[in-house]
Formats: C-alpha cells, sequence, structure tokens
C-alpha cells in the first residue's frame, strides 16, 4: 500500500511497540505536530487496551526532515519515547534495506524478485545471491547481482554456514529471503544470523508442513493448494506467517501440474510477503504476525 | 473488523471530517486522552496530505461513557470541532440504525440479511420490510418484522413512492437497502429519502450498467461475472461503489445457471456492503468511497 | 453446471465405473446412438489409462425414454454393461433425492439449504431436519419440512443414533447432510446408514482437524481460514473431500469474527458439495474425490 | 490440465468441429478403438444438441502413433471425417507452435513468458521477440531467443507491419502474442497475419476498453481491478476472451500502486491464455471462446 505522497524525499515511517496504556498516540501525533510533519498514513494495533503490546506504523512528510534528522530522533527519544518506554525506529524513504537472496536450483521465485527489482517494486538493494548450486548463475549476473556459489556437502554443511555468514557480514545484510532454498538452516546459524529470514513454503501451513507437500496434498485429496510465506524460527515451518495464498485444482492433475500451478501461487505470497517487510508493515509478535 | 473490546457497553466511534491540515490526529487523540479514553482502533485517510480533504475513524472505550455523553460531545465541539473546523459524528457501541429493506419477488438477498439479523451480525434494526409484492411476506413476518405491500403501477408510481416516503418517515428509517428491488427510484424521491441508500446491482460495474447483465454477460463471453453494491444517485447505477466481488464462470454454464452462481455473488457483496455501513466503516467522498 | 437442454423431461445422466480398458467410450456411445440419444455433455476420467479404475458421467436426452426406461436399461446391461463388467447408474431428470438434514443449534448452513430449496437450486427433495436440540423448529417447519427432535445425552448416545437410523429408513433417506451437527457419529451407525454423510468442517483440512478450528487457526496466525465438505468416514475429518474454499483474514479480527467470516465460507461450500453430489459429480475413489 | 499419460511419445490430441448430430463421438470412439488407442481424456461441447455446433477434444494413446501417422490420418478423413463433415485437425505431443511475441518496453509480460519457457511450462518455440523499442534486447537475448527491433512512427507504420508480416512469415510462426505490445494493429495487417494473435488488456473488459485503464478504474472507485487474455479483431478490444482475473484494491492506493498490483494480473491471466492455447483448449466461436 502506497500513499499519494510516496514520492517526497522527505517522508518517512515511524514504528513504535510498548505497553499500551492511554495517551500514546496523543504523544507521538503531538510530537510530529510539533516538529510540523504533517500525518499521511497511521495504523495501529493493540494485543489487548488494557495491558497489551500496543504497535504504531505512521508514514508522515516533514520540510527538511533528513537534514534535521539528528535533532528531530534525539527529541522524539527524550519526549516520547523515554517517557512511555517506547521501541521505536525511523527509516527514511529512500533507505534501502540490503537483502540477500538464497537460493537452490528452482529459479521461479528468485526470477519474481529480480525482476520486480528490475521495476523497482522492492524497496531493497540486493547486494547477492548466494546458492549451493551453480546453475542460476548467468541469470543472477545479468541483472548486475554477484552471485556466490557456496556448495553444500553433508560432511561440508558447518562450514557452509560460516562461509554464508560471513557473506552477510561483509555485505551488512538487513533481510535473508530464502527463495526455495533447499538446505535446513541450523540452530545455530539462525542465532548469530542477526536478521530476519523470510522463507517461502510450499504449502498452506500448518498443512501439510515437512518435505514434498504437493505429492501428499494430491494423496490427501485437497481441492486448493497453497504456499506460505514465514519469518524462519528453530522450529522447522513453525515461524510467523506473514502471508499466504492458495490455488484450486482438481483431481485431473498429475503432481507435475500441481507443482507448476504451485510456482504461480509460491512466488506471487513470496513476493507480496518481502514487499510488506521491506515497507515496514510485518511484526512479529507471539508466533503471529501483524501485518498493516 | 471487529476489535477484542467489542463487547464493552462503553466503546464508542468517532467520525471526523474535514479539510487536511496538520495537527488533527493530534489534537483528536490528545482529546480522548485527557478524557480517559484509550483508543482501541484508528483508521485515517487524507485525499491528499497538502490542503485535501482528511476522514478519521476512531474505535474507544471511556468509562462511564453513556453517563458523561452530553458533556463528553460539548467538550469535544470547544475544544476540537469548532478550532478545526470539523464535521463529527459520535456513535455508541449498541445504538443500532434503524433500516428498511425494499425488495420485489427474488428473495436470495432478503433471506440472507434476515438470517444474518437472526444471528445478531447486523448492528441494526431491521424495522420494515416493504415490498411492490406480496411474495415474501411468511418469511418476513416469520422474523417478527413488519411488512408492508406497496404495489406499484405504471400509472400510480409517484403515489407508491409517497406511500414509501410516508413509511420511512413513520420508522424514523436511517438506511435504505434495496434488496433487489426492481423499481426504479426517481430523483424527486432520493431528493426527499433523508439518509443513504444502498443497491444490489448483478453485474461487475461498470461493466453491463442497465438491465439484463447476465444475458449480456454470457453474450460477451466473460470469464467471470460479478455484483457490485453502490450508494444509490440520480445516475442510474453510476453511485458511488461500497463493495465488489466475482465469480468464475464457464462456457458450459446456461445463463439459468449464471444467474444461480450470481445469486451467491449478489448476497455476499450486499451483505458485506450493509455491514460495513453500519459499522461506520464507509465515507462516500467525490463519487467514490473509502472503506476503513 | 448446468447444459442448455436441462429442461426437457427426457434428460437423464449415466454413470459409469469399470476397470479402464480401449473401447468403453465407443461402446456406451454406439449403443446411445443406436437407442437415438443425443449426448449433452461427457467427462470422463482414468486413475491410470492402463489398467486403473476409468469413470464416466454422460448426460443424453432421448425422446420417450421415460416411457421405454426398462428396456432401455435392460438393453445397455446385455449389449454394454455385462461384456465391459462395468458398475453403472440411470438417473432421469426429475428423479429428486431423498434428503435428511441434521442440525444442532448454528442455522447458518442449514438456513442457506432451505433457501435454495426454496429457489429450487437442489435437485433433492428435503424429507426431514433432525435436530439434537428443539431450537430450530419454526423455521423448518415454515419451509413446510417436517422436524425431528432427537435430543442426544450421553447415556442415550446409542438410543438416539438408533431412532435416527429408524428415521432415515422410514423416509427411504439417500443422502445425509451434516449442517453443523454438534455430535459424532458411531462406527455402528456409519456401517448401517446406507447412504452417503456429507459433512462440513470449520477448517481447510488437513490443518486443525479436530475440535475448536477458529480459535487454533487465530492462535496459529493464518492468513486464510477455511472450510471443507466431506464425505464422513469413520476416521474422523479424514474423508473424501468434496469442496474446499477460503476467506482471508487479518491480525484485527477476535476470534468472534473469524466465526462470522467463517460462517459465509461454510455454507456457500457445503451447499456446493451437496449440489454437486445431487447432480451426481462426485466419485470417491481411494480416499479422494473426482468432481465432475 | 494434464493428465498422467503426458509423458509418453505416443500421445496426440484431435480436435473436431462440426455441426451436431447423432453419433459423432460414437463414431469417433469407435474409429479410435479400431487404431488400438487409448483415450485419455474428453471433453465436448454443443452450442446446441438440435443442430447447433459440435466441439470435441480429445487425448489419447497408441503405440507407434507416430510411424503410422499418415495412415492414422487417412482412415479417419474417410471413414469419420468425410461422413460426418467434420473440421479436425491431430496434433502430436512435442509438435511445438512456433510463437512471435510482440512487445514494447513493460517487460513484465514478456519476463514471465521467457521464464515460464525456460521452466519448459509453455509448449511452444518462441521463435523471436519484435519490439518497437530497444530497451528489452539483452534479457531477450540471453534466453537465447532472436530479438528483432521493428521502430514504429506515426508516419512509418505501414512499413513496420509489413516488416512484421515478413519477419513471422519467414519464422512460419504460427501464435502471435501481444504482451504489452503498445501499438494498435490496422485491420489489414490483421487480415494478413495468418495465425491467432493473442492480447492482454489490462482492465476486467469490457468495463474500462481503450486507453488507460486503470486510471479510469481509480476514477470510478471500483474494488477490484483485473486483466483481459483476447484474440486480436478488428474491433477494438472486442475479441473473444480466453481468461479474466482480478485483484482487491483500496481506496488507500495511488495510481502507481494499481499499476504495480495490476501487472501480477496481466501476466498471469496472460501466460494462462498462452498455455490454454498451446494446449488446443481455446476454441472461438461466435464472438465467445469455448475453453475445455
Amino acid at each position: 500500500m502506497t500513499s499519494e505522497a510516496e514520492a517526497s524525499p522527505y517522508t518517512a515511517r515511524l514504528l513504535v511497540a510498548c505497553r499500551d496504556r492511554p495517551g500514546i498516540v496523543a504523544a507521538v501525533s503531538s510530537f510530529l505536530h510539533a516538529e510540523g510533519a504533517n500525518i499521511v498514513s497511521s495504523e495501529q494495533y493493540s494485543s489487548d487496551p488494557t495491558g497489551g503490546q500496543f504497535f504504531l506504523r505512521m508514514e508522515f512528510v516533514a520540510d527538511e526532515l533528513l537534514e534535521r534528522r539528528d535533532g528531530f530522533e534525539r527529541r522524539f527519544a527524550e519526549t516520547v519515547a523515554e517517557p512511555f518506554e517506547i521501541e521505536w525506529e525511523l527509516r527514511h524513504r529512500g533507505e534501502r534495506r540490503r537483502m540477500t537472496i538464497l537460493v537452490s536450483r528452482y529459479d521461479h521465485c528468485l526470477a519474481d524478485l529480480l525482476s520486480r527489482h528490475r521495476r523497482d517494486e522492492l524497496e531493497a538493494e540486493i547486494t547477492q545471491v548466494i546458492s549451493n548450486h551453480p546453475d542460476l548463475e548467468a541469470e543472477v549476473r545479468l541483472a548486475g547481482i554477484p552471485y556466490r556459489h557456496v556448495p553444500v556437502e553433508k560432511a561440508s554443511k558447518h562450514e557452509a554456514e560460516e562461509r554464508i555468514l560471513e557473506l552477510l557480514a561483509e555485505t551488512r545484510t538487513e533481510l535473508v529471503v530464502l527463495a526455495r532454498y533447499m538446505q535446513i538452516l541450523s540452530p545455530d546459524f539462525l542465532a548469530r544470523v542477526g536478521c530476519p529470514v523470510v522463507n517461502i513454503h510450499h504449502s498452506f501451513l500448518p498443512a501439510f508442513a515437512g518435505a514434498d507437500p504437493y505429492r501428499r496434498a494430491r494423496e490427501r485429496g485437497v481441492k486448493l493448494i497453497g504456499a506460505t510465506a514465514h519469518y524462519v524460527t528453530e522450529e522447522l515451518d513453525a515461524g510467523p506467517i506473514i502471508e499466504q495464498d492458495v490455488a484450486r485444482v482438481d483431481h485431473r492433475q498429475s503432481a507435475r501440474e500441481l507443482e507448476r500451478v504451485g510456482r504461480d501461487v509460491e512466488r506471487i505470497v513470496l513476493a507480496r510477503a518481502v514487499m510488506k517487510h521491506l515497507d515496514d508493515r510485518v511484526i512479529a509478535h507471539g508466533g503471529r504476525t501483524i501485518v498493516f
């Protein structure tokens, strides 16, 4: 979702999380008013209006915001964040996140993300694509993006993860996207990765968690197949869900045909999840997500 | 959309419309904070952040709100509404709108609304059903709702409209729903009705405006048929659209089958539009609607 | 799906199941041609073209078909069914199945089916509604349908099932529809019921099988909720799926709101499944269904 | 839709069109049986069972079919096609159509088709991409496909169309796909092109035919935007519709955002239409299509 004011260089997004209590919105909006900012959009959610967790996302425009950023942030910290014990983040339009894509051999999700990147649909810089296979190198290089081949053998899995962590650190990656990366990441890797990891699973979770979901969906005779984009956590296929969608199938379709239909769902679901994350619209909270 | 706090008797909705300028959200939320209210949800839209029209819908809870309503409203008028030249409305949860349904012979939309009314899905009191035919009287009376038969002949159309206006006035109707009412309302009627009129049109407007949309959809070979719920204006089938949806059809389906599929779309689209209107989520503005 | 020829009194449906081998379609269509029948629609499926199971559904029109039915069926048996070892069924348009609805307290699925019955959308005679509660009697009786109250207590469950079996036998029921019937039917009941039983489950099976699916869906943070219509088998919530659909939900919606959205999915999914079953379009085979 | 038998080299598709009369299916299926063929799938449609137009699509497998193709076709012509005055076509699996894509500057539909081509989802050989702009050359060449730049100026439109016709003839093109080609093709071009032309229009036709549909959709306040794939005829945006789909939008979305959402609908709708055409599932008849 993009407001009419999207083009302004002085648009910024303020993200707030704190314990819910009266007066937060008044404090934030009074502060923005005093700073001469005009609120463009505002979304909020409270897990429970009496004592739950409160989340706020505001887009606003303010003249010369970039030039007076330090003062703006210091004043917000002093007059709002500290009194209300708020966690917050301010992101200026144009501050693109640094994103790494991990992929194996299937290229449909990767191709979709690269194509959106070329059309400037993703508010991100793709710093590299890492793969355990060499197959997709030409496609990635044509897009002007570095391709890192990090093979993964059973015996070398630990070394491969170390190498990936190095590459993420070197590129100061702020988001990892698993675009059909067919390796399970270890708990140690996840503990050290230091940024969110978004995965696409090719089923309507929690149905058909684990391997080979299309074959199991076909055997169970479901009438819709789906895909789920979620944040990766230690528990396999159980992280907070960001986005899901489904497509209708019928008894005539072979396993191979279900895969083809499924690919179209997978790539749109992953793309929507990545776009929403980059737009600061997704908040993980208690095993679920709030999507503004 | 209903928040967790939906059951509280002290939940209210504040609706605000005014020319957009900085400080409105700050003023409203500071006022609510000062009154001890806790904001449960808040949605806003500006047609243009510099000088456009601004719309705000806030749900909040506040102790003893009903008991101190008059003072609350007077203080809001003085400290917020007058300085900002705001149009506003305050509706307490449980203040149900008085609604009249107009219907002809098709009962699928009517039956759907009555069924939702019985399950308490509509935040409304259905004060009467008016029809130009006697057919649906038993169904309506079983629901405990008065049924008014107002026949419409070509020569008596004016008298019929006068009678309907009387019935609306007597029941102090605040919303008229045309649930497949097959008469065109005159400009004079619309000028005098004094409340919003919601209609369901059995096509995906603006395609197939006018009569007999399913036959024309079939002849054109469209692959989806739709329905559109809109506010009625003088210009036929051109009022602001509240809700639309479609269903997939194919070449094998006869005109009669398209009608059957269409009925399922019509009733869900009308129901969603009515529920959103009753929940104060729809604002008509410049020929379009904002739906929070 | 209904062909243009739907209105003819001499339309019939021929259903065929047998081991797949060459020549079946030729034999059936040559027979129909010899009988002066015109094929209106034809659908077929083979689980494996070399030695799998073959299924065929043909609609055809033939003059005076009802008058010469016995001879037609005898000739089909002799010249086609016996040589090819075919299981088959012939149903003339207008031969309505006798259907019993079981319901508890929720009436949204029941009301939907009654409303379709009134509009003649169901090719069935509803012979009775059986409920373990008295609540919905007036609604059913208004539709001119007998209402049987068969209370179910823990101690009397066996007696209740016996009573239901009696009522099904007395009415020569050919289809049982569980329209949110909140009792689990015993294996003994299912072994003796003697006709298909269709159930609506309020989740996208196999996700959230068992009790309380909306609460669990909300806790898991899914972005779509669903409903599944399936044939009932001994294994709870595991019978062959006939139809499924989903609706989009978000984090703002309370458990109560999910239920409201879910009701709209449940009733359309159940209605579609019942209509397809009555139209002889559903074949259960190996734990799945073929839906023509 | 693909059957389990898709991999067999001896799978073929038989397409039949003729005046409907009894015995056609019997004749065709008896012929196939006599030739030792096993019918894998069969779909048929009659515009009117008494004297309308009849269409049949059968997939079958038969040993050594390619080797005995000539005799097979001659016998079909003599024993079935001539007596029944049938128009027919036989296509062997693996006989890929020769396809040309025309494109301007937007690459989302082109990239989608190229990506499917790489994954072997299209049963076609892409012989060339023709564009009135040079922009997309690198992308096309990476896919190993020739790129022809044919600039179109107002004065040179006729020459450009002549050049395109030459290129189509040289490559023996059997299908032209307009993947957001922003030039209107002249009646003369269409009369001489000699093969079907599929176009993607960025609205839910017949709504918003003509230029600038997203802007007009936004002004009209529709709640769904769509895309339509259709065969091109002389009358602009009025050719037989092959496929349509829609996506939900709301008041918050700018014209630019509608375009982004629209692109995702356009490319999936065009891809589905092209795949169905290549799979011989689309028959244009009387301004509409039959899609098996």
